[in-house]
């Protein structure tokens, strides 16, 4: 595909520029990283840490943010760029042009177990050894890969795709277009035990699990259902690997959560919300909107709408950053501080 | 079910009030959370955080702690209402007299996979594609879910229940009235490896895993086995989901541990100790009975009976409130330190 | 097996001692943890902590350290023993001529479900209810437990285990006498997204993941492939359960990282690493060889071959301790600081 067609299709809409030079426009077989990249791959460059790789990378062609010295640069090496606002942004739209995702076509494999009253939309595709139990509904297009089970009674919406080995758990409601990865558990019961005289008593999980359109649910993630009411997670949160969302929880739409993220029940996440990896939430904390939480933040109580926080537990960013700079340096001060106190009278 | 029927069922011995006006009695047609209730339906109200919702919630009866002012307000509300001193140990009691967890009948299904020397006792619920392999021996009324695997020599005591797609690996001994959630794994080999010369070198994990009666174990946890003796979970253990028992720990009766807790090989956990979230344990440590250790605690070295920790590396709980007080502080303490210092001579 | 016959057959070549009074040479019957050890059992010591126990295990014989005090008391005791450097090296040997690991002989169980273009080499084991997709390759021995899923064109060295419900993804390559463990996810596309006005934008991850000979995965282990090239694991690498390996992560040989440790993508971690229990590292981060990162270390930023390196935000070591010790202290030192201020004028 020539480069030319690539910049029209991957569709910039922002600001970008285009080396035109119609003796200049390389055929581009593939896409890859800068510093993997040989002649005949399209690569793209992202922040200060990549910026030396425009004078030494094999790519033949860049997608590049808005620098002219990076664009001269690559002008001089004899390279086609387009420069953007956002290069990865471009890129990922790249790669889509030269890649297609494995995903079986429509049809029940013969060794799939199917409930005979589940209803299953249009052109599903449920892979070998899965389990589709009674009541369940499916969705037009909905994938089902092999040895996923599926619980009494679960929805899934229109062309959601669900990864070998998951599991969802009873009642659980799934949206549209939504990705559950492989191993997942969605919908067991949630930790619930009251303390008593004669050792912890189950407190029964009667509530769901409600998942809304566009949701992606990496490998090996759990979320529970409360013993009432619903856990929610909103229409196109993203949460990778490992993740844990507790009995309750009530997570908005446009959340990110990295892998290992852990939350206790009751939680609620506003939208927008972005959590690294490993961060773990208490009981009924509540995040606003917007907010941040750096890698491995212990949040205990709420965090306000755009507020950064950082640390365990945890405190605003600047402070954290103030507060760990000072920390490293605990050994030196107090021996100054004890120096001092000698000289005190 | 009438309100008054409720209170007698949940068999609430401690003091508690009813309010007994016959023509107050309503009709109950489920239970919910105070925020979400609607008419005829009952609630709970516990702790100081939910305390503002016996003034809105539209619930037709609440249990409710031992409190004159919210029961006055209940009263003219025109709630029906009980009161004890732990509302929500009767709200679990309550939630179990109008939900009926689902659980397959007895029954094999004939996809799933039985090695003739296994021996299944009465009543016995196994699910489509799971696999049971020489040896193994499952007790009266245990209930295995559809694509679970059991390696050989297994053995699960009555009325467990196995959820899809956990693994219960090689001579495992599990209990009764244990529950073992999906995509659990137990009783795999422990990391042991061995440095040497030419790399690591395998140490074999003879053990076993042995898991008493009334443990619960979380989705996707693992517990693997030891080299020589035994990994043991004891009686009434309840474990989260993400959890991992290194080979060779030796946990008690009655302890809870939250999501995402990690201890590494050998360490030993006293009865009833609670372990809140990501809170990890080195090698070897010894936990006291009764110990309690904060979210994301890191515990080095041994923990005394009763005590509370938190922080990493774990601290007396309330060393650790203070110190962390102080350390949000640091940056200006130090800006004051150092104006001090100036003003010395 | 006589104790002198296991002398012989671990081979520990460095220098070692036995006592070899023929009258002397017991027969042992196992190996035990010594703590639990009884007659006729083979045991070791090693470390402080367990030194205690050679005055009491009841062991017929024991792997020593090079401790004269310990050899004298053993004997003393009637012991047999040998002393070597490396007890625990020796004990691992010791179990191997004990402990034959379960492993099912080779065959294709009949419900197994394989491709007709899959290529499965001599003396394959494949489980029940397995699939086995598209274009794989299976090596000479390898070994599928049931309810393993692999998607299309994955390829599996010669002697590779792949434990019950673990996922292999497309296209990944997997060395030659490789564990992966139960419920491990191999290959799955990792966390990509471009934040955009409308939402999240997926970036398409056409990479592989490629893990080499002798490496051991563990079970619920999560290992990504990336949005181009691949994500990496080093030959003879070992990674504990509940591991995230992110996207990209080029991970060296003879790495070890304990149970629940994070990596974000693009981490490039050198060889003969070890990361201990949960720690976390960042996007791009890049850990020299040979590097330590101790337990619950959040690593920010690269750290030096050789370094050992705690806390979060990660510090050398010695810092951390020293700087740790400070905190404890913080509340009382910080007293000291303002009884001091109000002494001045």
């Amino acid at each position: 595909m020539k480069f030319s067609t690539i910049a029209d299709k991957i569709q910039i809409t922002t600001a970008s520029s285009l080396a035109t030079d119609p003796g200049h426009d390389p055929e581009i077989a593939g896409v890859a990283a800068v510093d993997q990249a040989s002649t005949g791959t399209l690569s793209y460059i992202e922040g200060d840490k990549f910026a030396a790789f425009v004078a030494k990378t094999q790519a033949s062609a860049l997608i590049l943010p808005q620098n002219p010295a990076m664009q001269a640069q690559a002008t001089e090496r004899g390279m086609a760029w387009l420069s953007t606002p956002d290069p990865r942004l471009a890129f990922a739209r790249a790669i889509a042009l030269f890649y297609t995702p494995y995903q079986p076509g429509p049809g029940i494999h013969p060794s799939a177990v199917i409930d005979p009253t589940a209803v299953c939309g249009e052109q599903v595709s449920i892979g070998a050894n899965a389990v589709i139990q009674a009541g369940v509904k499916l969705g037009a297009g909905v994938c089902v890969h092999p040895n996923v089970v599926i619980y009494p009674e679960v929805q899934v919406g229109d062309r959601t795709v669900l990864h070998a080995n998951c599991v969802i758990h009873e009642r659980a409601q799934i949206g549209a277009d939504c990705a559950i990865h492989s191993g997942a558990v969605i919908g067991a019961e949630g930790f619930g035990f009251v303390p008593t005289a004669q050792g912890w008593e189950k407190m029964e999980q009667s509530g769901i699990v409600v998942i809304e359109d566009g949701v992606r649910i990496g490998s090996n993630t759990t979320i529970d259902r409360p013993a009432v009411g619903t856990t929610r997670i909103g229409r196109g949160t993203k949460l990778d690997n490992l993740v844990h969302i507790a009995h309750g929880c009530q997570v908005g739409e446009g959340v990110v959560m990295a892998a290992q993220v852990g939350m206790a029940g009751g939680v609620i996440v506003g939208n927008r919300v972005i959590l690294a990896g490993q961060v773990g939430i208490a009981n009924q904390a509540k995040i606003g909107d917007g907010a941040i939480a750096t890698a491995k933040t212990g949040i205990h109580s709420d965090v306000a709408p755009g507020e950064t926080v950082a640390g365990s537990p945890a405190l605003p960013y600047k402070v954290f950053l103030k507060a760990s700079a000072v920390y490293r340096r605990l050994p030196d001060i107090y021996k100054t501080f004890q120096q001092l106190q000698k000289r005190l009278p």
